[in-house]
């Protein structure tokens, strides 16, 4: 695919290329209101600041709904105007972004605009692109489901018998769900600190973990008792970000049975700040892992390419400010796509609104260099993985900081997330008398 | 108790007496905003036209904040204002209702706001109370995860080990949430139609049940990685509802390894209309069961009063018009009270909003009359419940009207929930070539 440039000077090794364009929220220390916006290259193209300029002059199609942009400190009221929109401003803001584009006096010549809606991005602070009504975790990493079962009850029962039936998956907590960089405190849970009784007690988490995922926003809502049909399912994802999923397993461990995760999920879980459109991504569409069930029809995609072909990775830095890369994976490694997961997730009639988003279940690969939490990593905790720096780990210490990023594409027209990162703060010293 | 009069005419049967004042949100006919009100008698008190009134002339602490009944269409606003301020209000409006009270000119002898701000409940359609942001239902009925453990894996082992430490729970699904009222369409899922084989086919649920539950409104937010102590749990509690968690227990048995219910519940959760307030349950305070194992720290109230004596009731009623009631029990019978289900939900740090809801798992009594769900009457299926109409059920039929009722104190102070009602309409055809 050749590039397409642009008039403003972009490193080819950014991660938001003319072909990425993803939206999000920022606001500076200038002016603290939060703006819609999309990453360019090294800036921010403020969205709030390009309407008021009447940046969309030239986009009659849009103007009565420029509202979006000027009075929404959420992506909500844009995802909710549907993808045949979403495709229509995407392409407009390329176009008068690109180089000896159709509409050079729209921006590329207008220097008082230029000046006041491009802000570096180091100078933006980043917020939750979207309102989030409700979320849902799934557990689609067919690779890292394997590796936890054959941890718990080895090789042979590995999967649950309804596993490759329908993508599993759980009501996560839409209220911990924060934006990358904020700090990430350790949970204090009931957990066995003396594993010699059977009496849990009140203790800070002793194997806090990450879990690599993708996440999915949601632009089309749907009624309570209306299902929708596997072949509409893209018709409602509005785009992608990367999400981490922290876990605290020792809490897990005690309080799962019989509903579920609760407490050991819903202390954090960190979103990447730049929603990257479906349109974005459709280039890298592929499909996903081969499922040797044949699916029941509302899950039937017939061979549709629904997965894309996103390079993951997951970099560990201790307090020594040293980083490693500990995890390399593909977005493609997942067994349901998120058609599938929002089929499955509305086929009893389940709604959806607008900003409700999907998470994909922990991304693993088969390779060892490819487990994408540190549960599998260290076997619960009785192989050490060995940092660049000297350190060891088995699951999160204080002070560390974990860095998902994800990437497709090539030089000169990479289409990326940006970063997913958090750091862990120590428990709060818990006193009741 | 005296039971307060007031200068209109309540039937001393209603529930709504002068002691309750639940809060709600109403719309009529004429006027199809919706607006915040109180129930009294078989009237509601619309509090948008009783501001627009001056109806509050006589509260001046309240006067900065009315803008809460006046520009908003749920309780959230109101509900923020925190306990304090809900009981002065709650108080005031008591006094202009009461007979031979201080202000009788502000409403008793003010002919004009009384035709305007009295509507007959039966012109009100009511709404959800609140916005919900997030919700998770406990299982506290002690009784009920006992018997349904009975049925699962017998006696001896009828409750998991964690179930006496803490309060187990799951993230619901807020979306589907509706008032009391909303039909409930059967849904499809995943299910084994044949036996004989291993795999599902999707079908309607064939095991639709209800459970009987009480809710509890969240009004004072927390922040993330910001417990709320045990003894602050109260100060953060809004008020109750009725709640009926649906559920497919065909679906529940097949998709809930390893993480929980998901779609046998999200189809649909009904909740009663009228929020009943902390300070007008407060008389009926009382312990909840007995548990044996002695609290963590965290947990424990120290012989506090927070559970609640309120008489509960399940009625079905067939296509035929007959009604039986299949259930009485009681919300005391629950293991774990709700400021123990947000201190331990906050003890990791999840951080709560205002208006987000908290179920406390089907309230089923020791006695065979008592069970809250028809999988526990029923045996799962192997017993049949006669109705007074002749016909008998293990699960709910198509026509099926379900209706939980729950009443606190007596003849002419009830304070009561009025109706969470919901009839069940026939699953989609679905049909996916």
């Amino acid at each position: 695919m050749a590039s397409l440039q642009s008039w403003l000077e972009i490193d080819p090794k950014s991660q938001f290329s003319l072909h990425n364009l993803p939206f999000g929220i920022i606001s500076t220390a200038e002016d603290p209101q939060l703006h819609p916006a999309i990453a360019i290259g090294d800036y921010a193209l403020d969205l709030h600041v390009f309407t008021r300029h009447n940046g969309f002059a030239a986009l009659s199609i849009f103007q009565p709904y420029q509202a979006v942009f000027l009075s929404q400190s959420t992506l909500n009221h844009f995802a909710a105007l549907g993808r045949p929109m979403h495709k229509v401003v995407r392409g407009y803001l390329q176009s008068v972004l690109l180089k000896d584009g159709p509409f050079p006096g729209v921006f590329q010549e207008n220097e008082s605009l230029r000046s006041a809606a491009l802000i570096p991005l180091q100078r933006c602070q980043m917020h939750l692109p979207m309102r989030i009504n409700d979320y849902t975790d799934f557990y689609a990493g067919l690779h890292h489901a394997y590796n936890v079962g054959v941890l718990f009850r080895g090789p042979d029962n590995a999967l649950q018998p309804n596993y490759t039936h329908l993508p599993v998956g759980y009501h996560g907590r839409a209220s911990s769900i924060v934006v990358s960089g904020t700090p990430i405190r350790r949970p204090n849970g009931q957990i066995f600190t003396d594993p010699t009784t059977k009496t849990p007690a009140l203790a800070p988490c002793r194997k806090l973990d990450m879990e690599l995922e993708l996440g999915c926003f949601v632009c089309k809502p749907s009624a309570l008792g209306q299902p929708i049909a596997i072949s509409d399912a893209q018709e409602h994802l509005f785009g992608f970000v990367l999400l981490n999923d922290w876990s605290a397993r020792d809490i897990q461990a005690w309080e799962y049975v019989p509903l579920g995760p609760f407490n050991s999920k819903n202390f954090g879980t960190t979103i990447s700040p730049w929603v990257v459109l479906m349109d974005a991504l459709e280039p890298f569409a592929t499909t996903g892992i081969d499922n040797k069930v044949k699916p029941l029809p509302y899950l039937d995609e017939k061979g549709k390419e629904t997965h894309f072909d996103i390079n993951l990775t997951t970099t560990l830095t201790t307090a020594s400010g040293k980083s490693t890369t500990i995890c390399r994976t593909n977005a493609k490694n997942l067994l349901f796509s998120f058609p599938q997961m929002l089929a499955h997730h509305t086929v009893g009639g389940c709604p959806f609104n607008v900003g409700d988003l999907l998470g994909s279940g922990t991304i693993s690969g088969k390779e060892k260099s490819a487990k994408g939490c540190l549960l599998e990593q260290s076997e619960n905790g009785k192989v050490s993985i060995r940092l660049e720096d000297g350190e060891e780990r088995t699951f999160l210490q204080d002070g560390d900081t974990v860095m998902i990023n994800g990437v497709s594409g090539s030089e000169g027209s990479f289409v990326g997330f940006g970063n997913c990162s958090g750091r862990i703060e120590a428990a709060l010293d818990l006193e009741y008398d």
